[in-house]
């Protein structure tokens, strides 16, 4: 449980609002960062990330900061199976944070096979008993999978950056920044809870573009989880082709775009969402803004996760629901478990 | 417009009926098709389908068909940008049925100066003007672009097929299949009319895995736009981490699960999508089970996409839509084209 030191690992709050804590606890230890530089070195084809939830998050977050640059393709996976084209010189980032996840452990099943360079992010289950020696980068244990995303990404991306080549992260740094960050909440703009009781009884649909669609979807996973109730997310500008014709009916089904900004927009994306948000105010939804201060694309995904993550338990406490319950996963994995 | 002869053009029932005709409407020319084999016979790297809306539906069918077997990655992008890694040995299709979609142009553009190998589909437009002689597959124009799924798959298919260096569909037979099938539509198991009037002002989910998960996006799509209406979709088995959650609400909300099944489960996915089913229905909701006659996951893929595509004309009539006018993506476009 070490770097988990003052979180009340029985409260969601606790766990959520560690998150900038979380982002350090996580830090790569050298010998899994030099196997990663030498397999960089040797020269891989492609990059495949495996997970699911948080863990598939991750992995999307991350590939979205890196594609733009990384001079070899970077998947995601989030089933049972990989691809074909992931071979031996790939490399291949396992991650489940519980070490348990079925579909994942298949994943790690074939990239083994087909002898990648495998290596794998948890903190213990099987997925640490099957890997072979030096391959996996441990974590400590104990979070909900959920709030373990920032426990999870750091060395994620750290991983990321040294196998596809590129400067690294100073997590230190985002992370102190964070803490200050949430320490100015509603000073200026909303809160996360002023947010949260906007939105109330409503639907938030969280839209982004680039490293923020990552973000939307994380939003809309953590309102459903968090407060088990309805949320939705689109990827822009790709919405903005199809789904932006249900807007006439968002108003009657209490559905509440959020727009999450980026500083990072170019130009045409900027004007592009700005008139989509003004098209579903037309049709009497009333569009919410989100932007963070950062310093960069990585710190804004981080810093608005961390946001967006806050407003899910306070959401949480508005609606009366115990975010930390999560039945029907409960009740799923006990009907797979039945012998059949 | 050889090749859509008898569709009205003006009635969208009628484009969506000809889904079994517009599949061989498109096929590809012999010059392109060899085109495609030479860059797959001097080696590619990898294979990027750019496009947004329809156009990233089929390609995201398709690369669903071939990833288990492709020798290389297979990206999409549905943005103004493609990722660094796909240069000048790497193939990619252009994809965009008007031609003038702005973030496909830009795409296209960028693939170019990098000196990929870029294959186009387009019915005319900027992008007919701009690709390079002997590049371009030209489908027939008139249609609207989400009605021209079939049409732009059958040959964006082949030339995915061509370059990864697969066997080739048979569009023909399938074809006949899909037009056979259409005719006993409701003798067994319910039609899209039955399905259609069973939604209602519900609001429908669609949830898929594999080639059944592209096919579950493009279905949310049709309903928001051809019926104006809130539609969601879900990839499983993701969804059953995370999304589930939120089925405590889903009767409030009226949201109708639809799960779309597959000949081609394997048991685990099987097993883990009965007890979701089973989930909801104990949390109140109606899930709805929809399965074709398919001899293959493409021919599974297109007959599921044409059964849903009228199940959403259907609801479009039921709810008293005009399924043809797209008024926010019309008032969209003339807000960004005004000067700025």
């Amino acid at each position: 449980m070490k770097g988990l030191d003052g979180i009340d690992l029985g409260s969601m709050r606790s766990m959520v609002a560690a998150f900038p804590q979380l982002l350090v606890a996580g830090r790569l230890d050298g010998t899994l960062e030099q196997n990663a530089s030498r397999a960089s070195r040797r020269g891989i084809r492609g990059l495949c990330l495996c997970g699911i939830g948080g863990s598939a998050i991750a992995g999307e977050i991350s590939r979205s900061l890196v594609i733009d640059e990384s001079p070899i393709p970077v998947l995601i996976t989030r089933d049972y199976s990989i691809p074909a084209a992931v071979g031996k010189d790939w490399a291949v980032i396992v991650t489940s944070y519980s070490g348990n996840t079925e579909e994942t452990l298949s994943s790690f099943e074939m990239a083994a096979a087909r002898k990648a360079t495998v290596l794998n992010i948890t903190a213990g289950g099987e997925l640490a008993r099957r890997a072979k020696a030096g391959t996996t980068h441990l974590i400590p244990e104990g979070l909900q999978p959920r709030a373990a995303l920032p426990l999870v990404f750091c060395g994620l991306h750290t991983l990321v950056e040294t196998l596809v080549d590129l400067a690294k992260t100073d997590f230190e740094a985002i992370s102190r920044k964070l803490s200050r960050s949430a320490e100015s909440w509603g000073k200026k703009g909303q809160s996360p809870g002023d947010l949260a009781r906007m939105l109330g009884n409503s639907i938030p649909l969280f839209a982004g573009c680039k490293h923020l669609a990552a973000v939307a979807y994380r939003a809309k996973c953590q309102i459903c989880e968090n407060t088990k109730g309805v949320s939705m997310w689109s990827e822009m500008p790709e919405a903005s082709h199809n789904e932006i014709e249900a807007s006439a009916s968002y108003l009657d089904h209490s559905i509440v775009p959020i727009f999450l900004r980026s500083r990072y927009e170019e130009k045409r994306m900027a004007r592009r969402l700005d008139a989509v948000s003004e098209i579903y105010s037309d049709m009497g939804c009333r569009p919410v803004r989100v932007m963070v201060d950062a310093e960069s694309s990585v710190e804004e995904a981080l810093a608005m996760t961390h946001y967006l993550d806050t407003v899910s338990v306070e959401l949480a406490d508005i609606r009366g629901v115990d975010s930390l319950r999560v039945d029907r996963i409960a009740d799923l994995k006990a009907r797979l478990a039945r012998p059949h």
